[in-house]
Formats: C-alpha cells, sequence, structure tokens
C-alpha cells in the first residue's frame, strides 16, 4: 500500500489469482450470434476460483459476464466487455466493469464493493497467463475505510503458465482459506 | 440518516419494496445453459415495482439482469450475480452490482445514480421475502449531495411474506406516487 | 469545465459523438424472448464508434449491452437497462450503468474509469439523435485526477440528424484521431 503524493488518498495494492479448475462447468460459452468465430453476440457467463497472491490461500470465487465484442484475428484474440465481481468471504466483495483482451492485460474501473470493501474505487490490472484458466489481477483500490487485512498482503508468485495453488488450499482446509471463503 | 463518525461522510439510510405482480413479463427466464436445473448459462433479465419502505407510495421500477452463476441443492436454491437500477421517477436513479442469493440476504455495492443520487455509493442489503416476488432492500448510501427526500425517509413495514402495497400505491393515484413516478 | 460551488469538486464537462457506421456487425439483436415486439429476454450487444464532439477526431468505441426492458408503444419506443464502457485510447475508458430509452433523453450513472479516468463518477446525458446509429453524449465528469486533455474540450457540433465525422476522421489519419484510437 501506498500514498498517493498527489491527493492523500491511499492506495491499496494487492494480487489475487483466478484459477479455473474446470469443476464449476465454467465458462458456458453462449455462440448466440450463430456464427463460427466469435462474434458480437456471443456471452459467455464465468464462475472461477480466487487465491491470494501467494498461492497458498483459497479465497473465494470471480463470478459475472464477458460480452464479445470483437474478434481480433491479427491479435489472435477477442476483445470482451466484462462485468464481474470478485468475492471473498466475510471480507465481502468487489465490482468491476471493462475490457478484457485474451490477447493482452488491460485496466478495469473498480465500480463498488461490500464489507471491507464499501466504497470501493479505483483500478483492476488484469493479466492474462493462460487463456482462459490462469489470470492474475492487481487491485489498485481507493475509498475503503481501514487497511486490507494481512491475508491479502502477501508477497504474490510472479505470474507464469506453471503456477498451481497449494494442495492445503485447493483442498479448502482451514488453515489455508480465508473465514467462510466463497464457493 | 447518521453520520460515520470515522469519516465524517453522511450515511442515508432508507428502504424499499420491490414488488413482482406479474403484470410486466418478469422475469424472462432465459435457460441458455439448457440443463434441467439453473445452470451457469442461464440469464434473468427482470423488471418489478418499487414502493416506499411503508408501502403507501409507488416510486417506480427495478431494471437489469440476473447471471445464474450455481445452483445451492444444500441451501435450496441459487447464487445470481445481479447488475441492475432502480428507478425512483424524477428524483433519478441507483445503480448497483453484486451477489443475490435467493436463500439469503446479501450485499450489493452501490455504482453510482443519476438525479439527486449523482456521485452515489456505498451499499444495498437485499433481504428476500418471498421468493421470487418480494425484496426488501435498505440504501446504506453516501456522496449524494443533499438530503433524501421526505418520502423515502418513512418508517418502513418490518419485512414478511403478507406485506402488500397499499390499493392507493397499487392504483398510483397521484398522492400515493412520487412525481413521475417510472413505469 | 467548472466548479460545483456546493461541494468544491471540479465537474469535467465534455461531449462526445457515438456513430455506428454499420461495419462492425453491431448491434446484434438477440430476440431471446422470441415475441415479436421487443419484451423483456431480448438482449442488444453492440459497439460502435466515438468521435470528439466537434466530429474532427476518432477516440475509440462503445462497447457494452443493452437489456430490453419495456417495449413502450405509447412513445413508439423501448427503455433499456445499459451496461457499457466508452473507450478513448491510451487515455482509459469509462464504464457507465442506467438507462437507453430510444425515444428521449436519459442520464446514466458514471460507474468508474482507468487511466486518465480513474476515479470517474458523476452522469453521463445520452441524447438520440437518429435511432440506433447517432447519439449525443455528454459527460459531467467528476473525482479524475488532473484536467481533460484539449482534444476533449473542443466545441461540439450541435446535434442534429446530419451530423457525419470528417473524413479525415473516419479514414483515422493520424491527425484525425487520438493516440492509440481503440477500434
Amino acid at each position: 500500500s501506498s500514498d498517493s503524493s498527489e491527493t492523500g488518498v491511499k492506495v491499496h495494492e494487492f494480487s489475487v489469482y483466478e484459477i479455473n479448475e474446470r469443476d464449476r462447468e465454467s465458462p458456458a460459452v453462449l455462440k448466440l450470434s450463430k456464427k463460427q468465430v466469435f462474434s458480437l453476440g456471443d456471452l459467455i457467463p464465468f464462475t472461477n476460483k480466487l487465491y491470494t497472491g501467494d498461492l497458498e490461500k483459497r479465497l473465494g470465487i470471480s463470478a459475472g459476464i464477458c460480452i464479445l465484442i470483437q474478434n481480433k484475428p491479427e491479435m489472435k484474440g477477442d476483445r470482451y466487455e466484462a462485468v464481474f465481481s470478485l468475492y471473498f468471504g466475510d471480507y465481502g466483495h468487489i465490482s468491476v466493469q471493462g475490457p478484457y483482451l485474451t490477447y493482452g492485460e488491460s485496466y478495469l474501473a473498480i465500480t463498488g464493493g461490500s464489507g471491507i470493501f464499501e466504497g470501493a474505487y479505483g483500478q483492476l490490472r488484469l493479466q492474462q497467463i493462460v487463456y482462459p484458466f490462469k489470470i492474475f489481477y492487481t487491485f489498485y483500490l481507493k475509498g475503503i475505510k481501514g487497511d486490507l487485512p494481512e491475508v491479502l498482503l502477501c508477497k504474490s508468485v510472479e505470474p507464469h503458465p506453471d503456477v498451481e495453488p497449494s494442495a492445503a488450499a485447493k483442498a479448502t482446509l482451514p488453515e489455508a482459506a480465508i473465514p467462510n471463503f466463497t464457493d
């Protein structure tokens, strides 16, 4: 965490991993465009698991929808408009809205939150690691009342394709999950 | 309404009822998952009527979408991600994003607003009364410029399954509706 | 731009045009209600082009979804709930949520932003010019750190049905587009 010297508003920075372990029937690819390639009209509701940046603790889930905007053959990927929330058990949730580019990183807007994240605003950096199974997020969070819990302020594992949550976190053992982790 | 002693930001608290009177063709249950039980892929656009907490005045409507995230057989219900707005006639609207659990209460993020609700943030508590026909909402609203109109600050009827809007409010008689109530 | 005398928070005002040039396969009209007239259940993902208010420079795109709420035969139009973002190349994006009425103007909530629009809140006025091809937006933006770039503070062309972007802007010539305009 750091202070923004320009405004005096504290920026709370922390990172989490979103991992699709293929056990939540996610994503649901709705090919409503009825075209062969991804096209405007296709919708992709999704829900994956969230872990701390050090991959040692299960936090909760992601939940929301990706709206296909445009296939980008020159980038070998797609632009989506994403509207979703990230859930952190008893701590609450953070809602976001903005771009998801399967071929690169992007910044979404933090639109609000609940629980300890009440009043949240700022930006969320999204870094694709393995499409569509592993994403690394970094929050630049403002507006919350207190400090973040220590569990979120751990030192992150550097993003790379082979990252995996710890076995204990995958098994949501009590010492490897936050209180009432969202599932 | 009360002051938050920690920050000096005023919290405007008020409650409203959302009632589905089955005359708006809502909800539209889009079973796009093509599975028998509710599953990721199902989408539920909806629009219901909003009344003051004392059920004496028609305010407007709700409008938005619920994204089915997961059926929870052990809870006999479902987790949705909800993105919608609440409309209050000439007063403006409040937009929200977050969890809707058919088996319990939840807190959504207030993402913004228009009119007297310009600049709104904070949380919205959602309490299910009769699924999917009656919901009781309590706003914990910050960021707005003025005070709320008296009509929103009425004493609420305690939520219970038999609550009904007054006949005058249902009929949107002039004395039982806010100016240019949304319909 | 002007100061709000009530709160001391600066309101950044600027306007842009959204133009559907029919070359992005937008909108995608998903008639999921399976009814003849537009009805709850119909969804309309869309992405159009954004130009400066003077129509001299290409800015980027719009991207999101309109959720049909109600057909209004007496207004010869429809009420939608809209959730979308407006993209401004290297400057970032602004996300919004709220009403879209095909028969009039409306105010949406600004829910957040990225880049120079980080921390954005306030309202967006939407004025229909030619349905569904030309829309004029005016932002009343608060919460951003710096001043808006000059290119956004140009004098707008008055909205009317015949407005067209300049040929240079349509062709996205370097002098008629912002840096890395979104496409």
